[in-house]
């Protein structure tokens, strides 16, 4: 039970220094490697570089106690940085001190909802974002990241923040672009973008071993980093225009503690439902990935308890909401972690990185850490996800195409929103047609199949019609319709038989149409019959009058009902 | 073609004197009966009552050229007047002009919307409000109908309009109660409960024939109004503080026009769109009913298109929205309408009335008016109804309660919109966990079981897994989890066979699923097969890559599975 509750149990009291070992090194390498990025996700939210490291300070501790994944990084991650800047700037002016509060408010509020839907064990809700849905979100995601990155890349001041104003005024002040900006901006993405592409590949051909040089080609970030923010102090090119990041109060975070503002809170709830769902989905599909590797389980309720921890630790140490990332989680499985030690670790080195060392990131460019993020978010673009979904189905495509033009057009809630209410009313609607079939006996044996399909033997007074759906409020007038037609159409009709062989559900709307059904149909002096009605759905229309009234009766097999009415005419 | 989109043309033809006997009788004794009934309804809606008199005019005359249903009788009803007075309240002050106009824009939009929904066939929109979301969204508005009509019975001034307030403020003011309107009220209340519940009896006691008793029965509101304006105006009880109608215009309905203004429409969007599926779900299953009777058929899109041209009349003409309602379609079925020319009859009584008229109804107490209403609205709150509802199914249940509390908490809208998400939510969450079971052969058979319910031959190197639920992307994630649950529970598997007889459609996110389980199992060396795949789904796979991926087979029938696959063991 403890165990269940505090995951860290289970690990810890085996712990020895082989894991520590292992962890460590991990631990090392996630400090230098997350540095640039955790930078670069609180300036894509509107908030200072440091928040960021403040980010990936306690929560990491949190997740550690709390997490069931033995290898999840938590900390800021792309698109909840996106999500974080979108809700706050509506509720505050970026720079303020009420933002600042704001995503505190955003951090306090999505870690009690995690811990709500993981103690209430309503991590099911997840499933609700259908693959199209995540998979178009997180293309339009990248896209807008892009879009905001690109007046950082360029050394230009842009104002819109709606994507196609906002790439008119680009294309707009092209011209007066800052060439030195320019030049580390543009000159670090190539950079960036050769390491992701083939630096593993040009090291292993300088006789780099492998696993090595899968490791310092990820660790292409770091160098940019270190190169960049040399030559700008070197050249004084701050001085000259280059953005830099400038001073980064040194020393351990603050402790906050998030106000309690009515209107503020109502105001950030729906985006806070909404970072905590996306987190937890692209935070628990990698930990399901990773564990499965590794033949271990994650359990996606105690999941949301940790990410939750995390996200209450982050709101009470200035920091933003954070889950678990991509990035950072696959250099740490690479790096070889072991278990979530490995996170205390790098929390370790990044809280001594803000004790000491902020001084040294004085002079890294903006245009670097933009750069950064542009390649890491390229990823997230998934063309032939979206070609693949268009050919296995038009309706799946759909959903995720108004999920990628309502995120480009009117931002990440309207995406996520407008693709979940489009993907569950097209669900709806396809269930709200119920598949029936009339059928008709194989000769010479019990079985039955479509009448359309196959060479069956049927009897002019007998319909047996198979319905191939839980009957339920949206199906349930289709089916009356379906009967009426039946009978309209077959003057020699006398019994009709609806075989219920796959009928998991008669909700109360169905059975005041199944009431309507046998009303109409003993006007018309036919029998209304059931069969093959399973345990529970039988148990529930014991507890109607239903089969009372009904005029026929309800039989075992398909096969007893043919032979007590069917009078064979073909 | 033309017939279709104007029903007229397949009566109006054959149009003879006998029919146009009935129907003028009918037209006549509709009009006499309506008239109480449009009065109140307007006043319900916050509306002056003349406008109840003009929405009983060229609406009927659309809906008698446009509309499928022989009987079906439009005007203002109780709950579309009540969602009115809601929609409106919000966006202008009653009496105001802009209150009027507001009616206008409310009655356009909602006559659009129903033409184009009709026109786009989207009557099964419809299907969505489930039996108990209708059935508890109508004792709800009957119980707040009832308590706005309260203090009009009573002759008490009552200011607040949320219902539990409403009713401390009438308790509150109940000594300050006006005796002559309360005498007139509680009277007039108690005699037309008499009439309904017992009229027709003590009349056909009474030796008069049991049609005309029963047609006399109904008159009860109009004795009631005739009764009480004498007694008013004899006694100059309007003077001593009876509230009445008072001036009522003469003369035919002024054209108008609802004006555009972007931020009226856009809030009146909503309601609008309720109003029309409200109404439309009212009218249409009352006209259902009454053509069943008659053998008779009505088109639900047609119909859509019928109250949606009443609708555009009503706004055109001073008037407010209307649909088909039930008391008066009643009347008009009862006193033998047999074509839409009853309703045109009707029409052009009500037109003279409001001619020549209305200055007799000057002296109509409101308190007369709002009796009419209560006792009419009553036979919407359905005690049984509720009770039978729980009794079946919890689920149901909790859709109705929760449309109940929300209506009478938080209005109308509210109460629609959160059952209507509840019952969808419920039907989700039960088809999230798709129902699965291991099926074993009848020994000696091709047939295959429920291991656990039957005695079924199995061999522990193979598991047939029968799948009753087609596979979408809120059950995927479970199939994923009973797979590998399966796995890890019987190390000797070898082969895993999804029988998939009750899957009729596989979105991409359960494609993605039976993706990971196929290379889950792989890795754990078991083999994937399917069984029983209907037509149009593999028709769908095979727009995938699925199946070449796939590490086993596609087999047609489960014997077959069987029979290639099992080392009997048992």
């Amino acid at each position: 039970m403890l165990k269940r509750h505090l995951p860290i149990l289970s690990w810890l009291p085996h712990y020895n220094r082989r894991l520590c070992g292992a962890d460590l090194l991990a631990g090392v390498i996630v400090t230098v490697m997350v540095i640039p990025q955790s930078l670069a996700y609180a300036i894509l939210a509107g908030l200072p570089a440091v928040v960021g490291l403040y980010a990936s300070l306690l929560p990491l501790l949190a997740y550690a106690v709390l997490g069931t994944s033995r290898t999840l990084a938590v900390g800021p991650v792309a698109i909840v940085a996106l999500m974080t800047g979108a809700a706050l700037a509506r509720v505050a002016t970026p720079g303020s001190p009420e933002y600042l509060q704001a995503a505190l408010v955003l951090s306090l509020l999505s870690g009690l909802m995690l811990i709500a839907m993981g103690l209430l064990r309503m991590g099911f809700l997840a499933n609700f974002l259908s693959h199209p849905v995540i998979g178009g979100f997180l293309s339009a995601s990248g896209i807008l990241i892009a879009a905001s990155q690109a007046g950082h890349l360029l050394g230009i001041d842009v104002e819109t923040s709606d994507l196609l104003p906002r790439l008119a005024e680009i294309a707009r002040e092209l011209p007066q672009l800052h060439a030195p900006t320019f030049a580390i901006g543009i000159g670090t993405l190539l950079f960036l973008l050769l390491m992701r592409r083939r630096g593993a590949r040009i090291l292993k051909r300088l006789r780099m071993p492998a696993s090595l040089a899968e490791l310092v080609a990820r660790a292409g970030p770091v160098f940019a980093v270190i190169v960049t923010t040399w030559v700008t102090r070197r050249f004084d090119l701050d001085a000259q225009g280059v953005a830099v990041i400038g001073d980064i109060p040194q020393g351990l975070p603050p402790l906050t503690l998030p106000g309690f503002d009515p209107s503020l809170w109502q105001d950030l709830l729906v985006p806070a439902f909404l970072i905590s769902v996306v987190g937890f989905i692209e935070s628990v599909s990698m930990g399901q990935m990773l564990a499965a590797r590794r033949r271990e389980r994650i359990s996606p309720n105690q999941e949301l308890v940790g990410l939750g921890g995390a996200n209450l630790a982050a709101s009470i140490t200035a920091g933003m909401p954070v889950t678990g990332g991509l990035s950072r989680t696959v250099i740490n499985y690479d790096a070889g972690a072991r278990t979530p030690m490995a996170g205390i670790f790098a929390a370790a080195g990044i809280g001594l990185v803000t004790l000491f060392f902020t001084p040294l990131l004085y002079h890294l460019p903006i245009a670097t850490l933009a750069a950064t993020i542009t390649v890491s978010i390229l990823t997230l673009v998934d063309v032939p996800m979206i070609r693949q979904t268009w050919r296995y189905s038009r309706s799946d495509f759909s959903a995720m195409a108004v999920t990628i033009v309502l995120t480009l057009g009117n931002g990440v809630e309207a995406g996520i929103i407008g693709g979940v209410a489009l993907s569950i009313g097209l669900f709806l609607y396809r269930t709200s047609r119920p598949h029936s079939a009339l059928v008709g006996r194989i000769p010479g044996t019990e079985h039955f199949r479509n009448v359309v399909r196959h060479d069956t033997e049927t009897s002019s007074h007998l319909a047996l019609l198979r319905i191939d759906e839980s009957l339920y409020f949206a199906n349930a007038r289709y089916l009356e319709d379906t009967v009426y037609d039946l009978v309209a159409t077959h003057p020699e009709l006398e019994h009709v038989v609806l075989i219920c062989s796959a009928v998991n559900l008669v909700d109360a709307s169905a059975l005041e149409s199944l009431d309507a059904i046998n009303a109409r149909l003993k006007d018309s002096r036919v029998t209304l019959h059931l069969a093959e009605v399973k345990g529970p759905v039988m148990d529930q229309l014991k507890r109607s009058d239903f089969l009372d009234v009904m005029t026929g009766r309800v039989f075992l097999s398909t096969y007893a009902a043919w032979r007590e009415l069917a009078k064979p005419s073909t």
